[in-house]
Formats: C-alpha cells, sequence, structure tokens
C-alpha cells in the first residue's frame, strides 16, 4: 500500500482531516498529535503531493525565467543570481529559452498561465511582435534588462543611456571620429536606449550622425558576416560600439578574417559580461552590466509582490549602472606603440 | 466566477463528470457532446488546471535538467540541445544548478522526487558525496557528460579516454616532452578517464609521467593562480592539458599574469566548446565536444524512457566522439617564426 494520509490516519487511528491538517502544520492541532503525526510520517518516508498540496495552497511553488539563450554570459550570471535568491526562498526555477523569437516567447507565456508557476521573471525576446501575451497576464511579472516598456512590471533596468554616451566618450577620448554601432536583429529597447545615448554623444562632440554608422546584424552569421564586410571596407568607421556581446564577437570575428587590427585600424568597446574579456586577442573593453546582481534585484522585486497582493506593490523602475573597463581593445595609438 | 468544469457542466445542463470526461477525450462520452464540451470551453477560454490533471494523468509533463552551471558553454550549449527536443515532445524543462556542491545535488533531487517531474537529466557536480540520492531514484534518469559509472542509468558521454590520449599525441608532434594535466576540483569520471589517457599516451611516447605534472586546481579562483603559478615557475612544463574550460582558461590568466607567452614557452589545449576560441591571445586549440548533439540525444534517451515502462529499456551508453581543432596555443615554434 502506498504511503499516504490515509493510512497515515488509520495507521495512527485519527480523522484523515486531522492528518492532513497536522502536516500542514494548522493551529487546529494539538503539538502532541503533530509530532505524532510527523515522526510517523517520516518513518514510513511518506512524500506529500506537490500537486496535491499545490492545490490547496493555490501556488505551485515554481518561478519561470525566460530568456532568449543561455549562451551569453549575461544570461547565464543574471540566471545564477536569480536562482540564489529562489533558492532562499524555498522556490523551484523553471527556465524557457525563446531564441529571440516573439511567437514562441508568445506560446511559453501562455502554457505558464494556468497555475503552473507563481511568478514570471523576463528579459523580452529582439524580434518584433504583440505584447498581448504580456499584458493578459494575471501571475506577477518583473522585465530585467529587456524590458517592454508600454507593459506595465517592475523592471530592473540598467544604465542604457548613459552607457551609450559614456562608450562614445570614451572612443573620442582615445582618438576616434568615425564611430558605429552594431545593433543585434529586432528591435528592443535597451538598444534604442544606447543608441539615443550613442547619439548624442556624437552631437555633443559635433561628430558625423551619418546613418550608415549604424548597422543591424542579421539572426544569420553569414549575412552578419557579409553586413561587417561591408561596413569595414566601405563606409570604413575607425571605432565600433557592440551594443551586445554577440554582436561584438562578431565584430572581433569579422576583422580577424578582413585582417584588420583591432585597436589599431578600428577600436571596439562592447556590451558584454565576458569574464574572459581579458584574455581576447586583443583584451576587450567592456560596458559591464552587474549582470548576478540584477538577477538578484528581479527576483528579489518578485517575491514582494508573491508575499503580499499584487496590487499593493507599486511597479518600480530598478536601475543597477554598468561599469566601462578598458582594455587593449581602445588602446590610444601612440601609447600602444610604446608597448 | 472562475471557469470551472463545474460552471461548464451547470450552464451546458451536463454532469460534472460527463464534462470532465468529454475534456479528457473519454470514449465514454459521445462525440456530440464532446464538441459541445469543446466548444463552450473554448469560447470561455476555460483553462484545465494543470495540477487537477496530473493527479489523474499520474504525469506532470515536466522534465529536470540539472547541472553544475551555466556559464560553462559546454552546458548551456547541451542545454540548448536538450531543450529542442523537450519542446517538440511538449514537455517543459525545469534547469537546476549544483554549482558543483553535491549536497546542493542531493537536496535539488530529494526535492524532485514526489512527482515534480517525470524525468531527469544529469551531469554531477565534482565534489565527493553519496550517491544514494542517485541510487535510490523512482523516476527515469539519464547521465550526459559527467556520469557517474557506479550509478545504472543510460549514459551519454563523449570519447574522454581517447580524447586525453589524442591531446597528448597533438602535443608530442608539436616537439613537447614535459606536459601537464590540470584537473577541476573533485573526483569525476569524465576527468579520470581523460587523465588515463594523457598517462597512457606518455607511456608509449617514453616520456616523463612525474606526479608533478598532475595539478588539481581549487573552486577558489586565488588559490588555483597560486597552484597554476607554482606550476609555471617551479615544473615548468612545456605544454598544458586543460580538462575543462574553466581551468584552460585560469591556465591562459596565469601565463598572461606571468608574461609566460603561449605557444613559445607553454602550449596549452583544452576541453572547451568555447564558440570564441578563435578569437583568443593566442586562439585555443580545443578538444570540443559534440554538446548540442550530446543534450539532444540524452533527451531523446529520456523521452523513449518515459514513453514506455522504464524496465523494458535497456542503460545505453551512447557515445559520441569530440574533436580536436588545433590554433595557435599549441602551434610548433619553427612554424610560427615563419609567420
Amino acid at each position: 500500500m502506498a504511503v499516504t494520509i490515509r493510512k497515515i490516519a488509520s495507521d495512527l487511528n485519527l480523522a484523515v482531516s486531522t492528518v492532513s491538517k497536522a502536516l500542514r502544520d494548522s493551529h487546529e492541532i494539538s503539538s502532541e498529535t503533530k509530532a505524532r503525526v510527523f515522526e510517523y510520517a517520516a518513518k514510513l518516508d511518506y512524500l506529500p503531493n506537490p500537486y496535491a498540496s499545490s492545490l490547496k495552497k493555490r501556488r505551485s511553488g515554481n518561478i519561470a525565467i525566460i530568456v532568449p539563450e543561455v549562451s551569453d554570459t549575461f544570461f547565464s550570471e543574471a540566471i545564477n543570481g536569480i536562482e540564489e535568491v529562489a533558492q532562499r526562498m524555498g522556490y523551484h526555477v523553471m527556465i524557457y529559452l525563446t531564441h529571440e523569437d516573439v511567437e514562441q516567447e508568445q506560446s511559453i507565456i501562455h502554457n505558464l498561465r494556468n497555475g503552473r508557476v507563481d511568478g514570471i521573471l523576463i528579459s523580452v525576446a529582439a524580434g518584433k511582435g504583440e505584447i498581448t501575451h504580456l499584458e493578459e497576464l494575471k501571475i506577477p511579472l518583473v522585465f530585467f534588462d529587456r524590458v517592454r516598456e508600454d507593459v506595465m512590471a517592475t523592471r530592473v533596468v540598467t544604465n542604457d543611456y548613459e552607457s551609450g554616451y559614456n562608450a562614445v566618450q570614451h572612443l573620442v577620448l582615445q582618438g576616434c571620429s568615425r564611430i558605429a554601432f552594431l545593433a543585434p536583429v529586432g528591435s528592443l529597447a535597451i538598444i534604442s536606449n544606447r543608441m539615443k545615448g550613442y547619439r548624442q554623444a556624437l552631437m555633443d562632440n559635433g561628430l558625423d550622425t551619418d546613418l550608415r554608422y549604424v548597422v543591424q546584424c542579421s539572426d544569420n552569421d553569414r549575412e552578419t558576416m557579409m553586413i561587417l564586410t561591408d561596413l569595414l571596407t566601405s563606409v570604413r568607421p575607425d571605432a565600433i560600439v557592440g551594443s551586445v556581446e554577440k554582436v561584438t564577437m562578431q565584430a572581433y570575428a569579422a576583422c580577424q578574417e578582413l585582417n584588420i587590427s583591432i585597436p589599431f585600424d578600428v577600436k571596439v568597446i562592447g556590451f558584454s559580461h565576458l569574464q574572459i574579456a581579458a584574455l581576447l586577442n586583443p583584451s576587450l573593453t567592456t560596458i559591464t552590466q552587474p549582470a548576478y546582481e540584477m538577477g538578484r534585484a528581479a527576483a528579489t522585486a518578485l517575491f514582494k509582490k508573491l508575499s503580499k497582493k499584487g496590487a499593493e506593490i507599486e511597479n518600480e523602475v530598478i536601475e543597477i549602472p554598468s561599469v566601462l573597463i578598458e582594455r587593449g581593445s581602445t588602446l590610444r595609438e601612440s601609447i600602444s606603440y610604446k608597448v
């Protein structure tokens, strides 16, 4: 006979409801009875059925993380931050990957609507698409990094505008004047904010804001390589701002392929959380987002919502600043010749 | 009023059990009635409670992936492979991270025992510890990459012994004779197999198998740097085999720190799935495991077990070979001077 509440009740000569309440640590049951029930249940290695108890408590004990991919070091590190908080809170984490596909994102969220998870942490896919799947959601939602500014929810972001601005300022100080901006495929608020900062800094420095310097990469690697080859050989920027890790690495690969020297022919700065940025050829100047901290902050905001009625908690915007780490890929030629 | 089976039954003037059976497409219900119920349920946007239906079907629709971390590119890529199969099968994927802690792994598996998932894909933590948590499991389990050879389960592995052997053969051809082996902390079957291949190749080439060339790194980065500094400055190998990605990158960092030139002073080959291996300084010679394929194979084996009674399926060992990709970090000096 499988160990059930019914068996425990029968063996201990108690009512089923008494055993059930005892196992849920109800105040209606005396501590002596609870002790008897717990002891006996442990002896039989009784495991409560999580779905049966979810039905009672109306909570699954799961939260979902929805991210475009886990191979980007920003996301893998943010997941570590989220996980740290979730484990401490006794929650299970379900991770879903959209691979930048908005339809896939919609279908994932559709499948999460009916109680499988208690809350969602999301960094949205880059593709264009409807946002109704996010608006109609009836469980708490927190955005981190890649937000939709048109959806009401708590957002954990970094200072994207300012970081884009600072990237250009740094390149200007290193002697650059024809500064390109690489965007990934799709339309993301974080990218347009980084680009706004980039454009403002160009204008403040009296530099060319020629649109040919703004390039959108493809989700096809070979197409991206053709786009970058065209940029590097015809438009010929003397600096590149890579707005995400992937396009920055693609710019490195294109320069290697075309025998274009970084930093002598073109300087490169990239938004990246790559731990081995210092080991690249040349070492990469990065705008490093506090990924682990953003993950922690997003999870903490979600659990705050879960602990109270959602409506009572105001949606906040939590901004955690990025850091510019100067390395070899933006070295000034005059200095590097001395090395 | 929330849309429940009860409401649908009352509105359509049917018994609750009839609606319930109709929604489960039971043969006991006429197709006319089923059509009426489906149509009305769709109109009301009725969502079945997943936990209630899990109780009936005795399956959760979830599988768990347990890995040490997601920041290692092998695991992030293997997860992509698993996910591809799971999505096609209509399963949800829950990802758990052990951070190499066997106690954490035990606690995760303990919490999964009671029906939260239908099966588990695991790459075990490196720390030492009890294996009873894996032996007592009553749901299907598939190991990938990091297996426990003492637990009965299907295992998806790569040719670790042979890869360790080939790494040494490659280094000997490049003129090396004092070849070190870097192991991560803990005791993993994959590492001891790679090391056995390394040792056999040394012996077959009549080379020194001095144990001072075999070094175990720490889980503390600063300690690892001290261990590597000692190796590089006192034992002075002319080549290093990095048995996992992390220790290989730590060897790169140590050489950079100590101003030891790769490949001129020491050649480096590493087990790694790093997409940007070619962009490192110098580009890294890798033994690249087919991570995506291993993930796919592991998930496929698990679903094969889930589709039938577990006992009917024999435990298999599925081996998918790695590939040695030669790059700058093991370049022969005589050749590189010509470049």
